[in-house]
Formats: C-alpha cells, structure tokens, sequence
C-alpha cells in the first residue's frame, strides 16, 4: 500500500491563495457512532483550543470497540492525507485504566492513540517510527475523566500539536508499544493462503492478499487462471472491474488498493458464502 | 426549484474579512455509507492536493447503488450551494467498465460523476450545461486502480479544478451523456397525476408534482379542496403544515421545495399506507 | 457541567498564523439523519451567506422529534466550543405552526432553535440568557416554506450572525419561551433519588445525579461504598474506570462529564436491565 502520489500538471496554482498557509488537518477515526455527541464534544475541545483546525471525519462507527477493524480503516485511509496531518484515533475499550496513551510520528504524520493495538498496522508498516507516551498534562483538559479521553486528552494533545508544539514536548520516548500480530500470508509452491482482513459496506470482502505478492507466488501470466477458494466455494479467474463478473455469483478482483478482493456483482458477498473477517481464503493455480 | 436566494440585508460585513477569498468548496455525495473509509480516503486525497478547500458532506448514505435516489438528492442539495462549487457524486455500480468519468458545467457549479444516470436531474433543469468526458490523467492518482474512481479520478480531478484549472483541459466535450427519463407528472382535465419521488427519513413522501403546475391545472381557488389519492387512500385537503393535521392519518402538503408531499403528523406515511419509490399520486378537485 | 478549560502551556504560537481571524464557526445538531440531503442543504445556504463558515455537526441522529434527547446531548456538547460559537439546534415537529423560532444568546455563545423545550437545560444553567425572536425576515431565505425552517430561517440567520449582524437586530426580547421541567435528583436522609438522562451508543446509562451531589448528600468517604438501584438491580460500589469492572455485569462510576453512569464492561447496561430513559435511580449507604 503505497502513499498516494497526485498528479502534479506543470500550471500555475490558483493566484488567489499563492503563498497563505493551509489550515493544519486533525483527522478523527473514533468508535463513537454518530447518534452521540462525543466527536461533537472532541471536536469543540479541538476548536477551543485552535480554531484554525481543519477537522476531518474518516469514520465513528468502527463497531463498538473493534480495536482490530479500526486498526486496519485507520492503516488504510490515513496515507492518503497530506504531510504533517495530525490523525486521531480513539478506540478504547480500556479508558480510564492503565493503559498508556500514544503519540507517534512516522515520516509523514503524526498519530494519537490508546496503547492497545489500535497502531498495529501503522507501526508495522513504519518500523522507524518514533513512539511517546502521552504525559504531558499541560496539554490535556484541566480535568481529565476515566471515561472520555477522546475528548479530555487525546483531543487537547493534538489540538496543541497542531499548534506547533514540538513532539518531546508530550512525553517520554518508549519501546514497547503494544502490537497486535499483523498476520501475513503463507506462501507454499504456487499456494497463496491469506484471510479476510475486511468487510466492507458492500458486502465485498478484502483480504491480506496483495497483487505483488501474487505475481511473486504465480507469476503475472498464470494470474488470470488462478482459482479461488474460500469456505469451500471456488471462484475461477480474476475480473477486471465489478461490472465484468455475471449477477448473483461470486467473483474476485484486484481492488484500488492493490488487495485481492472476493465480490457479488449486484449483490453482497458476505451473505453469499457467510463469510467473517478472518474466514481462510486459499490462492492457486487452477 | 427555484435557486436559493439568501436575503441581502443593507449592513456591513464583517470588518475583520472584508477581503479574504473564501476556500473553494467541493461537496460529495456517495453510497459509500459512513462506516467505511472510503469517503476519508477521497477527503484525503482532495487535501493532499488543495490543502485549502472546504469539504462538505452532502451524504454518504444513498442505498448502494441506486442512481436514481443519489440523482434525486443531489439536485436538491446541490442547488443551495454558492456559485463556482464543485459537487462530486459517486454512486457506480459500473466503475471501472467502459462507463465515462463526466465534468459537467452549468451556470454556477461544476459536477464529477459517473456517466450512468447521476447527473440526469441536473442536466434536465440545465439544458445549456457543457458535458465533458473527464480523461486527463494528469488529474488523476498516479495509478487508477478499477474498484475506487471517488478517490482515485473523481477526487483528485475535482481537487484540481478547485485550484482554477480550466476545464478544457480535464477532456474533450461529449453531447451524449447518459440519462434516464424524468418523468413529468400527467395533466388531464384537472386531473393530475404524478408519483413518489423520495421518500424521507421521517417517512414523507415526497412527489414530482409542484405547487406551480397545480395552481394551473386545478386553480388557486380549488387547491385547498381537493382529493389526493396513493394506493387507494384518499386525503381531503391540503394542510399548511406538518402539526396542522391530526394525529396518525394521512395528510398532504406543499413542502419547502414546493412540491406536494403525504405525511402522517406524529407518525411515517410510508408506513400507514406502505408506500414505495414510483407509487402513483393522483390529484383532482373533490 | 463547567466549561471545558484547554490547558495553557506558556509557549509561543504557531508563527504561521499569529494575527489570521479565525474562521466563525456555526455547529449543527438535529433530527434529520444522514440518509437525506436536509444536512447538506441547510449546509449550503449557509455557505452562500458567508462561504468562510466553519461548519461543524454535533449530531443529525437526534431521535425523531425527541426533544428532550436533542435537549441533552446540545447542552453537553455546545459548551465544549470556543467563545462565540453559533450552535444551531432543529428537532421542530411544529414546523411552520405558531411555534415560535428563537435567538438565545448566553455568556459564551448564541443559539438558534424552535421554541419547543430543545433550550430548557441551556436556560437552565444560563439564568441570565436574552431570548429574542426570531422575526427579522431579511435574514431568511426569500420564501420560507413550512416544513423546512432548518434551512429557510434558522440556517440563514446563523449565517448572517456570523457576519457580525448585532442580535438585536434580528427580532423583539421575550421572556417566556418554552421549558420542560429539568427534573433534579430528590435528596432525602443520606439517599439520592434521580433518573436516567441519556443511554449512549455503548449502552451505557447516563444518571441526572452528579458527583457533587453525591458528596454533598452521601460524603466522600462513603461514596466507594453505595450502593446504586435500578429496576431491581443493585450495584455494590463505585468502579475507577469501565475495564475495572468484572464482565457482563452491571456496574456504575462517575464519568467524565461528573454523572453517576451505569454501564457494563463488555456488554451493554441497557440490555442487561431493559433500561429505557426516565428510569428511576437510587442511591444509598450499604
């Protein structure tokens, strides 16, 4: 999952706005629905703090404390953002415990979060990654809670880092950031078995499975052959888009983000095999 | 559906932007739903490339797939905006087939969106817009992939022209854009007869006939006497408004879009009458 | 409830933007949903009024025509904003009939919102607000319809507030807008008698009874020691945190905003008691 690189045309920028400073990006990945008011409430704290802010939503309904789906939305969503975002994700079944709070800083943007695996594909994908341990609590709301540090510490930390506050400003460095495992696919004479990393609002299920670990396993000439499998139904080929598979069946694609993806054109393929994250998906030569 | 025409008091702005250019606003309206990232991923990407424009959420809800509802709501949300803001649309159940990107210009805003029926609302109340196939890859991600055209085209083309690329330069002009009939509600004899356009989330339904074509086929005079009927429910009247109706019935009104619309004060008329998209209304004096 | 109070680390701000104006912002808490376009329209004619708006949504998932739970959630989230924060608030089931639309401005902020009770804990806690009507029709859309007033009035005429128009000029005081009673906790021999105010997105029970309150009526040194009732259940002391509790079982703590909650570790409070809002909740010295 490379960054995304935009175009950049050879033409002049808009003479209007030439040389003003962009607003800093807080991004919210939370767990917090949106029935609530508590990205409301974080989102104030933010705002009272730097009005400047240019607070975005990647989502607030990772299911109630999923620490594992919003690990895998977060990975996915927050490298399309500009340099020096600053993104926040709160999915935090241990609030209030002992559970440390996160700051870390990978080459491009800096990331505020429960210490509970909610970084888990950031840190694996970022292995210089600088970690700190959130203590600094002139940064945090005069009084913090035990039930809300969305709002009363995580929101303030990064309200004021997007003031230009330097990063060892907020805590001491640590080593041991929990991690859950980021399980890879196995590999074995021209057999590729990954799983189900996720389901998504279409019912379309994406895997572990990447293109290029594909064309190194199979080979790129063998890869539209390949068969299939998952919970013993075996898809034969790949499609190139949704629209060239038949109705009603499933079929599979290389998706937009590079991910071996199983599909229903015209209807939902989790339904159609019942399949869960994790289910075992299976890659051959047919 | 007239525009929007905001009241213009005689007073002063305010002293402290009398100058200031307003960040150019880019609206989005997808099925992509809320629990995915795949509307934080387009926001991403759109910031990574004019880290000044103003992102708004029109929704993100439309049923998956359904061009038809997304065509709805989006000509009636798009037209309050203030002119030169760039709406972009993406419900594609065809993307990555054959089917065209579009950039459509009409007096005051600029639309992106799937050639399959989106923008036919919009192109039926603006018969002067100018229709081009968006196929100037510069404007795009590096690589497209075939599952995500919101990020991977419509985001990034829209990111650019808000930074006053010209919109020649996006592709060569088309005059044979995809739409599907809207249909124009019957006149016979002070009969009139139309159908459900949408209906709402407290269960209004909504219809394609006016307050306008009513007065002239009926009379203003005869307009508060007559007889609305959906699957063999009549109601006598109109109401002037939502609590000007008893409790638990059904009822009729001209809505804020000056259309006429059967609701239930204190209850859903979808469900009292078990009403669908495309149900019939007739209309005739009592 | 205090206001939230942002640390103040004394350090210098950013140097980018020491002087620039922030952008006003307007928040947005409603009954309208995601699924429609009432949002992004309301969205629109602010824009068009003042395109620097910074545009934030508490919540649009406000229980259909529930007051009383719109009532809640704005008065927990408004007080979270920067000093002169416009919060405009529309859960209006008497749209278009004589219900009157207000103009409450407190210490910090203004409110816009029908007078149907959605202000009683803002008037509450804000004995000293001035409430105005809203009646001065060149901050409305041209035509106001019947049904939509969130986007024909209130919309409009928090845009032009935010352009500095004097709230004076925007109707006449008044003196008795629409309240419901905000009930308070019955203290009586060392036993707290209150209720429940809010079920949130995890199931958790939010009570009218805080920890002031508590202390008061109960002491400090006795307070790990209560025990909490409802509906036939008892809980035997106070938790630290929700991961401090055993699973699946009913436990309460003081939360962030200083209630008493009831909540579930790892389950849902709600469905452990069929607790609905309004439930009866008892505390007392075991």
């Amino acid at each position: 999952m490379c960054e995304s690189r935009p175009a950049e045309p050879n033409v002049a920028r808009s003479p209007d706005s030439p040389e003003s400073v962009p607003p800093p990006i807080i991004t919210l990945l939370t767990d917090f629905g949106a029935a609530d008011v508590f990205v409301g409430s974080m989102k104030g704290v933010i705002l009272a703090i730097n009005p400047h802010a240019q607070i975005i939503d990647l989502t607030h309904d990772i299911p109630a404390h999923n620490i594992r789906a919003g690990a895998y939305l977060l990975h996915s969503a927050s490298r399309h953002f500009p340099p020096d975002t600053i993104h926040v994700a709160v999915v935090d079944p241990g609030v209030g415990s002992e559970r440390r709070p996160l700051l870390v800083t990978t080459r491009s943007y800096r990331f505020l979060a429960p210490d509970n695996g909610l970084l888990s594909y950031i840190l694996a994908s970022e292995p210089k990654a600088e970690v700190r341990e959130l203590t600094a609590k002139q940064y945090f709301l005069g009084t913090v809670g035990s039930t809300f540090h969305g709002r009363d510490l995580f929101a303030p930390a990064a309200a004021w880092l997007s003031l230009d506050e330097p990063t060892d400003a907020f805590g001491p460095k640590i080593d041991n950031p929990v991690r859950f495992e980021v399980r890879q696919p196995q590999v074995d004479e021209g057999r590729v078995v990954g799983e189900v990393l996720h389901i998504d609002r279409f019912g379309n299920l994406i895997t572990n499975i990447s293109h290029t670990l594909l064309r190194e396993a199979i080979g790129t000439a063998e890869l539209l052959k390949v068969r299939v499998r998952i919970k013993n139904t075996d898809v034969q080929g790949l499609r190139r888009f949704y629209a060239d598979a038949p109705p009603k069946t499933l079929a599979a694609l290389i998706n937009s983000d590079n991910l071996l993806e199983l599909f229903c054109n015209q209807g939902r393929a989790d339904k159609l095999v019942n399949a869960t994250i994790g289910d075992q998906v299976e890659v051959k030569v047919a």
